[in-house]
């Protein structure tokens, strides 16, 4: 009988998010029937969508927390997922999975493409995985950038912004970014070819934009919302786009008894500059999910894409690392590894 | 010597616009060079982007009050714009006025296409002009309605809004206003055909949307921004699409010194209803001018688009139309008729 671990969801989140929000749980799993086999997690993923869902969707306590994981299958009477492959899927915060598809019709698991024997099996979670999508749809699709146009990214250090800024770069656009830091400064500009970038716990975030993009700003891809990307909107260009990826900044605000911080009037600014806003959930493109992952995967092997992974050790730290990476300590793809 | 009347920005807009903020000059107009012609005002406009543009643009006190104006050409220097001809153009709140082409690139005047026999030439300035197009444009290549979608239009009882309505009833929508009145109200539904109107003056907007749109809000046409658009924006459906044509509620708030109402975030919603808001100016479309113009006189011909005007009789009163189009007492297009 396989024991298992999992962390429990087990009080709502309000503000942000705790350690005593979760509970670790042990459990026996149960035998594999057909059709079925069993994942066992190798690294585990905490993404910002992880708290927000679980307000905007207004999941119960004491279910499993939600998040994808690359995993080995260890055991199979499934015929598509055999015993020894590598895989990603949905399975929540577990160290151990009894999988059964049907369960897991709306984010199916899959067998992770050959990365090759250099990368890391954990890129599935990050650069070639979600997050990797995120950035090369989200972007790509929606800003839809023209070379020598100026690219500003927030949360610009985290794995999706620092993709999205070197797939900008690759289509011959000047890109800046906004990060937390400025050791995450300095790793965009001096390791990933950012044209500049902005701490913004420390800069005048209007007058350094206008410094570092003079001609103004035509794309914008946003992970944070609030005031940044009120400073973002009154710098950019006429006709500019902006790609709303996420908005973390409010992520704390989301329980339903809370209420937003109010935030000045964007819509005149959208109105006169002609801006189109558009939010994405990038599983609007999962029919072409292998494309850009293979687009990437090709990328990074010719080294036009660079990554980073910040790695929490141990499956007990799965908290941590989340509360962590919301609050903007990691660099790059934050990982559990089990 | 032709004397000229014409209605002076004497001071700047702070908040709502007073009579006081406009000075009546007379003026004697200096003969005609060549390639120069008069014109002579027949009907003038009075619209909202009036307001918002002297402050967005900071234009000074002293100069003439920008707008546009249906009128005869009484003298002429110029084979293109002979004597008694009909044009529309934008020489400002005028009685007569020696153009020159060279001053007008941006909006160059043009002559009106020919309406028929039974549609007053005041239309040039309402729906076969600047704000049918709006409608035209900005709903159809924005919104991209497909038929038996919920449309909501803000602003509805206006030139813009009551056209946009009717445009999408023509598109096979389902279309609910939202106006400032309940002679508005009675008008969109009994007159315009609206599926539903909304008195925002007076009504509880988001439990009357849920009960008028069950199916949630796929297009949202918006001219007011504000409170009414958040509500909205909370009713709308996955890939849901605004167009942002007007703020009217942020115009009394454009001045420098004026801070805007603070509104709650809106960028959770954009982002995991993945929404597409865009602004636009509808001269974005200017070199398909005639395109709208033309299928609107078919509509307006074929019976499928009727029209209604709030007209105010003399010069004099130009102002106090203006004023009375922002807080919203007319009914279709304001028009003041020289």
């Amino acid at each position: 009988m396989v024991k298992a671990k999992y962390w429990e969801y087990s009080s709502k989140f309000v503000g942000e998010p705790k350690l005593s929000n979760f509970k670790l749980v042990e459990e026996d799993l149960r035998e594999l029937k057909d059709e079925e086999f069993l994942a066992e997690a190798i690294f585990l993923s905490v993404d910002p969508y992880q708290q927000v869902y679980m307000n905007f969707y207004n999941f119960p306590t004491g279910i499993v927390m939600i998040g994808g994981q690359v995993a080995k299958v260890i055991d199979s009477k499934n015929e598509q997922f055999p015993t020894g492959c590598t895989i990603y899927g949905m399975f929540g915060w577990r160290t151990h999975t009894v999988v059964n598809l049907i369960m897991h019709t709306e984010y199916p698991p899959y067998i992770l493409p050959d990365f090759g024997s250099t990368l890391p099996a954990s890129l599935g979670l990050g650069l070639l995985g979600m997050p990797g999508n995120t950035a090369y749809f989200g972007f790509l699709e929606i800003c839809r950038p023209k070379p020598d146009e100026t690219v500003v990214i927030s949360g610009a250090a985290g794995a999706v912004g620092s993709t999205v800024g070197q797939i900008a770069k690759i289509k011959g656009c000047r890109v800046i970014g906004i990060a937390g830091s400025d050791e995450k400064c300095k790793w965009l500009i001096d390791e990933l070819g950012f044209d500049g970038a902005i701490n913004y716990k420390t800069a005048d975030i209007d007058a350094e934009l206008k410094s570092k993009a003079p001609n103004g700003v035509d794309c914008y891809f946003d992970n944070v919302g609030g005031k940044i990307s009120s400073i973002v909107l009154q710098n950019m260009n006429l006709f500019g786009r902006i790609s709303v990826c996420g908005s973390i900044s409010n992520y704390n605000n989301l329980h339903p008894d809370s209420v937003p911080e109010p935030l000045p009037e964007q819509q005149t600014t959208i109105l006169f500059k002609q801006l189109t806003q558009q939010g994405f959930v990038v599983y609007r493109w999962k029919e072409q999910w292998l494309e850009g992952i293979n687009q990437l995967l090709e990328w990074v092997k010719d080294g036009k894409i660079k990554y980073r992974e910040t790695i929490y050790e141990g499956f007990e730290k799965q908290p941590e690392a989340f509360i962590g990476m919301l609050r903007g300590e990691n660099i790059g793809k934050a990982i559990v590894k089990i």
